[in-house]
């Protein structure tokens, strides 16, 4: 069946007080089983994680930092303040660790698609964003629906972003195949594809970055329903040959 | 615009000499600025790039190798003869770069999806396969189509494989936002999409790896038409902070 990625755009800038799941009511029908998938800046805009780059005093470390790597000192404090850990420091690229887990530059710090002098930070727990998310539209809509949020994240050995997940709330992010025959009949043992990241890539190519469309819905895929939280696709340090 | 992604399924299994473009066209209509995804296995089976594991004689490293990582010695010797070098080599993992300058597992080489006893070998130039199948669906259809070779990669500090381009015809696979306002007209400066990998990444959602379905269509994407090479998509080692 033909999978459907429909984009659902907003006129208004998102603020922390707007309802999403009415915004999105005004122009989109929701069916059960559809996955939205929200850009983390809508989320971070509506739960307040936005913060003027003139409110913050950089450490010691921050300022030290900000000189070597040519970056705005206050930024550096906001990524270290967001951090478990830096990862890489290199070529005035900072990867970090964040508290959630995600390995990526700036502790998805982002200083776009927001006012000048402003940066928005990752939602404090994106899988409760999602959750949220999702039994709003229940109770507004009586729909089942699965919901992701993305983000876009850089990565090792090749070049360019690609979206992937922050939050998920009622699919299985990961399909995996190990121990089901393949179309040989032979047992697979190593895959297990990570769709909730396909899902945020598929959603993004319909979102783009300067359309006013923060969030996709996905139509036609048949995932399964699960509770699983995002820290199941992370890799632990243990797992990982290059963290 | 709601973005389309068509499965195309085949009944028989691919050999060598089949003409792809005509299973195609059997079963789907093409229109102009389509983008055809094919499977990597498809590719490979269809370019005779399938070998006999009893076919091939082990050296010494790949002996040792094997050994020391609980791996079958041919399939050892076939990953180091697809390789410019080792990257990883840890918990039974074999990282390698490949001839193309791909880092993944065990050069691509893959046993599922093939008869038992066999594996296949990445494209020896995917940008060549895709540009043949770009020009044989020009002549039969006189669309102008852009094609991209996939693949099912695993990645560093998340867990679960994605697909992505090992091989572009017809289209720029990054879309790069420097120097582009974002919504609030700010100047955009590190935003550059791997829309290529994105495109592969929701092609697998409707191939999956166990339906027969080794060909998705992605309708209405406005692409940027280009002679890019898959190579400008990869990360050089001294861009690469985890090479």
């Amino acid at each position: 069946m033909t999978l459907q990625v429909i984009p659902v755009k907003f006129q208004k800038e998102i603020e922390s007080n707007d309802d999403l799941v009415d915004l999105i009511l005004e122009s989109f029908e929701m069916n059960d089983d559809d996955i939205l998938v929200f850009s983390q800046k809508i989320i971070s805009k509506n739960e307040d994680r936005i913060l003027s780059l003139s409110s913050v005093s950089p450490s010691l470390l921050a300022d030290g930092i900000a000189s070597s790597y040519g970056k705005d000192p206050r930024l550096v404090e906001l990524i270290l303040s967001e951090s478990k850990r830096i990862v890489r420091m290199e070529n005035g690229v900072i990867i970090v660790e964040t508290k959630h887990g995600f390995v990526c530059a700036n502790a998805g710090i982002d200083e776009s698609n927001v006012e000048d002098g402003y940066a928005t930070l990752l939602p404090n727990d994106p899988d409760r964003s999602a959750n949220l998310l999702k039994e709003k539209i229940k109770q507004k809509t009586g729909k089942n629906v699965a919901v992701i949020i993305s983000d876009t994240f850089g990565r090792p050995f090749r070049l360019g972003q690609t979206d992937i997940a922050i939050g998920i709330a009622g699919l299985e992010p990961i399909l995996d195949y190990n121990g089901k025959p393949d179309t040989f009949g032979k047992i697979m043992q190593v895959t297990a594809i990570a769709i909730a990241d396909e899902i945020c890539s598929a959603s993004e190519l319909v979102m783009g970055k300067i359309q006013k469309c923060p969030i996709a819905v996905i139509r036609n895929y048949n995932f399964n329903s699960s509770t699983a939280k995002i820290q199941e696709m992370l890799r632990s340090d243990h797992d990982d040959l290059f963290r």
